[in-house]
């Protein structure tokens, strides 16, 4: 396989000459031309012409690699979709959705193709295999999450620390002593290192701790019907519990429905605070909802912006941490 | 502007020849390469070699197309896109979502760009700007989904007749004569002629007509908040109901819940049927709602495996009308 080098070496010009004429990046006299694409046929460098123009074209497009086997695409995810593709509009870039794995097989793959500019990150495990790819293809990337080691990289993320903090705060001033943090299901091995649930884990039980509370975690993968299971666990082993946190959205819905079918009252017998909703889903539930409001537009936002900076070579945007905010619906009230 | 004819002039070779170079098709002779490329250079055509290597270049990517912004992207289309995906990985291409507008504008620009073999359109509109562009630009495509001119476009669809039909019989055959539609809003300019909408309406009144009942249609648009004000609507203007029809799935959620902040029980007073539902929304309401079951996942398969027997020459899968089946759950009884 011949190199830009000998390339070079042959035509009797510098490498950078011939990186020009690759890349269209400057002009380069029609004679010089003639010789570096005679010398490219003569060493069969031809393939590479394309692969590179291939490579070195900006499609002014970008792509969400969103995990959507492993993670359900419900209403929230499509708040950080929508004001994505928004905010890629707004700068002239198409946003685009790519539906791949975790593991980063099938990224590597559609970053082979040349088709993209960069990548958001959606979906951020603690140690993400995704984020190697990105760095050995030299793909630009901005992520919507945060791995453990972050040096050097573009990233914007939910602040679980103060979402956690303010929501406990919360039902505290109304009086509850005895929360209940339904969590995610960290047994589960696509789940084990998701960031959003390690985070408010390790949160709510330095906050809990902090207030003097009992610390009592109950794990529930994120379906309604789970969250049916976890309502009965609560009320089982836990049955002086005055109020719950809830993780995850549809988990949050079917803790509401099954505390309600098991016969209490809600908020007159027992709160639920989901810490991370819209308020489409929570106006689903009877009563409404009061809720932790997922910063999901402004994250969208600002993390296609980030990335659109660094592909522009403007100076980065700081990493930016966005909580929830308290939304108040009619699921939180004081303990009986 | 050099042309392929004058290139293979210049080099003395057959335009065929040049073809094979260009797109890699055929082996060319080194000798001749070299002619063909000296004369590409004399007269400029290199950046034509990488744009027809990428014209002809397929990538084995397909493109979903989904108007993320007039559309909810909720679980039901979840179902749709991640049942795409698994059916293009099976046959070795990768499926992406293209949150593209109805009007065909930003599906024209991507089209341009020649990222993708060819396209799903989801959410069609009887009369649908994005086929005509689809048309323009040579892209295969097939569609989930209905116009109204049809001949010899490939698509599959929901059995919009079928799924109503089964819907008012189970009614009837309970003993509710009082039945009220919930259908779409179709006053909004965005959905006026959406296919489902229009062809559920349709279907409604005829069969209701055909059992002799008094066609009653509320116009909802697709939300919770909506869903609630259809509900007072319906025991203000209509009171004597005794059986629920809703198209749209938050507008479903957001009746039954309405209803029950009206003091109805469900299904005592009044018996709820979605239209379209998946069961995980279903699990959110309490009593958990007797749903017809959105095809989803047969729709999203059988769209993309039409689409790439289409783009590999084989013989084209029949267009396919699949019903909503009845899932049982809570919400419907026999009348009062």
């Amino acid at each position: 396989m011949a190199t830009m080098q000998e390339v070079a070496d042959r035509a009797g010009v510098s490498i950078a000459t011939v990186s020009f004429l690759l890349n269209d990046t400057k002009p380069v006299a029609a004679a010089t031309r003639a010789r570096i694409e005679q010398a490219m046929a003569d060493l069969g460098y031809r393939r590479n012409v394309v692969a590179r123009a291939l490579a070195s074209r900006r499609t002014h497009i970008i792509a969400m690699a969103y995990p959507a086997l492993e993670h359900k695409f419900g209403t929230s995810t499509a708040e950080f979709f929508t004001s994505a593709a928004e905010a890629a509009r707004e700068d002239d870039y198409h946003l685009v959705l790519w539906p791949v794995g975790n593991d980063g097989v099938e990224l590597r793959e559609l970053l082979g193709q040349g088709l993209v500019d960069g990548v958001v990150l959606m979906e951020v495990q603690l140690d993400d295999a995704r984020v190697g790819v990105l760095r050995e293809t030299g793909t630009p990337f901005a992520m919507i999450g945060r791995t453990t080691e972050l040096e050097g990289l573009t990233h914007v993320d939910i602040d679980f620390d103060t979402t956690v903090a303010d929501a406990v705060q919360h039902l505290y001033d109304l009086g509850h002593r005895r929360l209940v943090l339904v969590s995610g299901d960290l047994d589960d091995p696509r789940f084990h290192a998701y960031g959003p649930w390690v985070r408010i884990g390790d949160a709510y039980r330095r906050i809990a701790a902090e207030h003097g509370l009992e610390i009592v975690v109950v794990e529930c993968s994120d379906t309604t019907r789970a969250g049916h299971e976890a309502a009965a666990q609560i009320l089982r082993d836990h049955a002086r519990t005055t109020a719950v946190l809830v993780m995850n959205e549809f988990a949050a819905l079917g803790v509401t429905a099954g505390l309600q079918r098991l016969g209490r009252d809600i908020p007159g017998d027992l709160s639920v605070l989901p810490l991370l909703m819209v308020p489409e889903t929570a106006a689903m539930s009877n009563p409404e909802l009061t809720i932790m409001r997922t910063p999901g537009p402004e994250l969208g936002r600002l993390g296609t912006q980030s990335l659109i900076r660094h592909l522009e070579g403007a100076d980065p945007l700081p990493p930016q941490l966005v909580p929830a905010r308290l939304l108040p619906g009619e699921s939180v009230g004081p303990p009986r």
